[in-house]
């Protein structure tokens, strides 16, 4: 199961605020403690500081690497940005976030993939639109995956993300979102997933109760990779008991070293 | 989904207690906390009172019935003791837990189920023993459910339990549970599924995290009866919370009631 700490985006406040600031040390502050939450990758988002997003990018992939030897997530849909970020990487095996189907961010994004040898999230997402059902959804992830492979990217660096949607707004967006893996493994066993879970729980009530039992919905189906927040006790908590019901963690030895370590006290 | 409530059981110590004074009126309370909890079911269960059995289970389905109108889950190994409660039920549609596939309490307890025209769980014992893997289950869930429509009983009339077992025992104990569930459904579309959930966790820290969590997993599959403490509002709530992630919950609005209702607070 890989976390990548999702709090390094400019769309939260204290973020925006100190990047706003070049307050080196608070960036850095959040890696740490993302890092000792238990993150294997750090998500690197300024997407909202537009004119600046490329500066900010390479500003914050410096700051952040000065600390930590963690693998970046680098975050935009933007291909400039991204490069910004990928160019600096230390660490091995960046991790580009995302490309899509559509078709003028597959172009642009799929040419850094090969020339910085990234993982990438690939989002279920093509120029008519969002998906509605799991069948568009496999569509969707088999252009994708399909195109990939045809370009040498193997289906192990592919993180299908099927894109989650608010409850509120479809009784059916979170089991289609499950029915969507089940289909999408069946024709590429070898992929993994990703997902974003807030979006899940958009205008309810209890949002992060929702988000982490949504979770545990889809590690049960084969999602094993999600941007979240490691320092969260709770939703960490709640992955590491998932995963060792799953079967995924022998003797339950991981799930009780983190229970010794106070995770949910 | 369906919810046994699990509290008047003479292995809890207050449960024993009472009947030990013919407490009636704790007994009587404890009923009305788990209809107001939730509960679709009650149920009854005396098997530590070894040669009182069919005794206590005559008082307790009276002294039940007195307070609510909830159809009544009769739980004993022993055909005796399940007639002394079926016998007095006055609520339709009783639930019988549970038949096996071990001779001698299959063909004891199912003269009952057509006798009293009740549901049935079916647990997935044999007399060989336990069920390691997925396959077991279906195996044994397969003769159950042949057997059982032979002798007239509809699918839609059987909750099949797959039998929970520790993950601390065998790391993959909770993963064939989910797999079995999805062979057997792929087998058998209109069976339902029952379990309680507390074996999963023996012998592991923070059993009801672990237990509520295995929950989510189980009702992913198909899991839509659980045996439980529905005066447990963190259980509930997660109950009423998948429900709606898995699309069951139209406009999410039994969760939002359940919301004002201050299940969460």
């Amino acid at each position: 199961m890989l976390v990548i700490g999702e709090l390094i985006n400019t769309s939260r406040k204290a973020i925006r605020e100190a990047v706003g600031k070049k307050d080196a040390a608070y960036i850095q502050q959040v890696a740490k403690l993302e890092e000792e939450g238990g993150a294997h990758y750090l998500d690197v988002n300024c997407g909202t500081m537009v004119s600046e997003e490329v500066d900010t990018m390479e500003w914050l992939v410096n700051t952040i690497q000065k600390v930590t030897s963690l693998p970046l997530c680098i975050d935009s849909p933007s291909a400039e940005a991204l490069e910004a970020g990928l160019k600096l990487v230390k660490a091995p095996v960046p991790l580009i976030n995302s490309i899509s189907a559509e078709e003028k961010r597959f172009s642009s994004v799929l040419p850094l993939i090969e020339k910085y040898q990234a993982k990438v999230i690939a989002l279920c997402i093509e120029d008519a639109g969002m998906p509605a059902t799991a069948e568009d959804r496999l569509r969707i992830a088999k252009g994708l995956v399909t195109r990939l492979e045809a370009n040498g990217i193997s289906q192990q660096d592919i993180y299908i993300d099927p894109l989650i949607k608010p409850i509120s707004a479809g009784d059916k967006h979170g089991w289609e979102v499950l029915q969507s893996i089940k289909l999408i493994k069946e024709e590429f066993p070898k992929v993994h997933f990703a997902c974003g879970l807030s979006n899940v729980s958009y205008s309810l009530p209890n949002r992060a109760l929702i988000n982490k039992l949504f979770m545990v919905q889809t590690m049960a189906y084969g999602m094993d990779c999600f941007i979240l927040d490691p320092t969260n006790k709770e939703m960490m908590g709640a992955l590491y008991i998932s995963t060792a019901l799953l079967g995924q963690d022998k003797y339950c030895m991981k799930y009780l070293k983190e229970h010794r370590k106070g995770l949910y006290s």
